[in-house]
């Protein structure tokens, strides 16, 4: 370790993913207990409601909430400052006295979802991905339409139906096309979207754009999601609108929120873009984020969706969201769209592992294409930390109940 | 006046579109003072907060909050207690002395949004509207796509942009189509659309439908909605996931919400629907609403959208928007979309008025397609009341800024 990175005197953080580097956010409940602002350190979680109520941490009272909400509002300066104390209490053994009654094995906690979710809006930005449904749907024609090497396309989904990690996902019901036309009843093609989410901290006025390089001043930190959709119900019902009931019965995120500051070491140059991109889309530095994602299908490893090259950055898909004068809310949540790197083992959705349900793969010996009743899917990923460390992110994780 | 709707005793309420027949609720301030709810009777407001708090009504505190939230999250039961109460203190002249100073020129007030908006849902269920959608857009094909008779299509809005009825709309900037690509600057094709919104009250689980007949359990009432458009940005942007900015920089509601219980006559019956529709989307009785809009542009009215003849009821759109298990949250908003009559002089759009923009209309003497900046435009509807009464509801308003 060096010396910008001192050694956590917790037992097994320091080479952990959850060290001193990382200290994702989230909030978890103990037995009944009300939930409960934690930041994650090694195996444990360390309890900021009572670490703010000791005065171990100043937060104007932001950490004693339910929700993230009232800390996302504080803004960079805080995040920061917060963030640097919290290393200072897990580093400095002069506090480990105090600090030690608030350390909670992780296994004991339950966690909550760790913000309320403004708006939800889900981008479309890998090419591969975007590439592969083209070449799925409208096999003979250009694979990508004249629009999307111009904006980062993207939609409003459904903030409410927003869930955390580990909640069980029912299949929906709904419309599917065949060819005597629709039919009702349990989808036949849900699917996953292996996504990553940017949570949006510090709101901005109704009427004026935030331009891309103050990404950093509205954005918190990143979640894993999982954007679950019914295939087949989406496609009949997409046209003209978008997606609708395809994709509004469920969105999984992960319990813990990975902060920007963690996230420095990996930063990388984002991928070039031609044709030139408008001037408010103009990013620099134009840069993605290095995190390597880990698709789990019943525990298998079927994917691994590098996010680094997806074509639009976080910081251009703000600058668009509100280029048309859209305010910004705490809690607004923003994703990616499905994460897919060139081969077929770096897809990010079923649709495209499958390729289109016309090439089952082998999951746990059975051949599959979509999802069955009882599957479980686990999102997971690593970004590069300082000094060669790795973080973990928060893992996303459902499993696939029946229809009711 | 019947014995079942008993005169109020307020100066100029009786014979009004808001008389104790009607009863919209709001929130509203008073100078610098806190937002209170309120209920609107003749030019008055009746302020509801210092009405609880005087045990003049009683909602478990529910009228004592700055947004109609906590009281719309009550339910059908007391919903209509509590009408049935403020009917009693504005008829019965005992009350009279009590109630008075509760009382407060509707035009000393300053209205504020009437909810906080959890998820916003657009539909699309207009069969005029969506075929003068495809005649323009997509001359010489069948006007309707494959799907649209047999499910309500729909689509999330962004909730954290909808504004109360008088809010300035700031002309939205984005890319617009041209045959040389995509152009920069602020759309040059403005438009509204007049649409109806229900308002939810009692939320539903996640995982489980709400069946169509379980619609006036969980609606609560009815706002006019503009929903402001830009047509360029939207044509450029939409295909494949929908609108985004096109429409996500403003959404304009009423500032008073009318309850359905106010609406007992203003129900009539739906349209006949052939193909028949799918189990879960029937509706016994099948029952529009029969309020009648107008569209004043600039004061000057321009179209009349009746909308008792829109092809998807609201307990339709309702048990759509749930079949796949999507939960409902109190503060859910989903509107009608565009409301527009078979006749040119009754579509709730400008596209449609000025027929994609080729036939110009002549508005204060000028000829128009689209809106120009500092262009008013104010939805109004009535609606038939008990007792050969009308409800005047809660008109929409706004005025276009130019783009910053």
């Amino acid at each position: 370790m060096s010396e910008s990175q001192p050694a956590s005197w917790v037992p097994g953080a320091a080479g952990s993913g959850y060290g001193v580097h990382h200290l994702p956010y989230g909030v978890f409940r103990v037995g009944d207990d009300e939930p409960r602002i934690g930041v994650r350190v090694g195996d444990l979680v360390l309890d900021l409601a009572g670490a703010e109520a000791a005065d171990l941490v100043l937060a104007g009272g932001a950490l004693c909430r339910p929700t993230l909400n009232a800390f996302l509002a504080l803004g960079r300066p805080q995040w920061t400052a917060v963030r640097d104390r919290i290393t200072e209490l897990l580093t400095d053994p002069t506090h480990r006295a105090a600090v030690e009654p608030l350390l909670v094995p992780v296994d004991e906690v339950r966690m909550e979802l760790p913000f309320e979710v403004a708006d939800y809006v889900d981008f479309y930005s890998s090419e591969h991905h975007a590439s592969n449904v083209g070449l799925i749907f409208r096999p003979g024609q250009p694979p990508l339409l004249p629009n999307w090497k111009h904006l980062p396309i993207g939609y409003h989904g459904r903030a409410g139906t927003v869930v955390v990690s580990g909640t069980p996902v029912v299949r929906p019901q709904g419309q599917r096309p065949s060819s005597d036309g629709p039919t009702f009843g349990p989808s036949a093609r849900l699917d996953i979207e292996a996504e990553v989410g940017f949570v949006v901290g510090v709101p901005s006025p109704l009427g004026r754009r935030v331009a891309a390089a103050d990404f950093a001043d509205h954005v918190f930190g990143v979640v894993l999601v999982n954007d679950w959709s019914a295939r087949d119900i989406q496609a009949w019902e997409y046209q003209p609108l978008g997606p609708f009931l395809g994709k509004s019965f469920a969105t999984s995120v992960a319990a813990w929120v990975t902060p920007l500051d963690a996230l420095r070491d990996a930063f990388v140059a984002g991928p070039a873009q031609d044709p030139p991109v408008a001037d408010y889309l103009r990013d620099e530095p134009h840069q993605g984020l290095d995190l390597r994602l880990k698709v789990l299908w019943n525990g298998e490893p079927v994917s691994e969706p590098p996010f680094a090259d997806m074509y639009w950055t976080p910081a251009q898909q703000l600058a668009h969201l509100t280029v048309n004068g859209a305010s910004l809310r705490t809690g607004d949540l923003y994703a990616s769209g499905t994460v897919s790197g060139p081969r077929r083992d770096q897809v990010g959705s079923f649709l495209e592992l499958s390729w289109g349900g016309t090439e089952p793969v082998s999951v746990g010996g059975t051949e599959r294409t979509f999802l069955a009743d009882g599957d479980t899917v686990t999102i997971t990923a690593t970004a590069p930390g300082p000094d060669g460390t790795t973080l973990t992110l928060g893992e996303v994780t459902g499993t696939v109940l029946p229809a009711n």
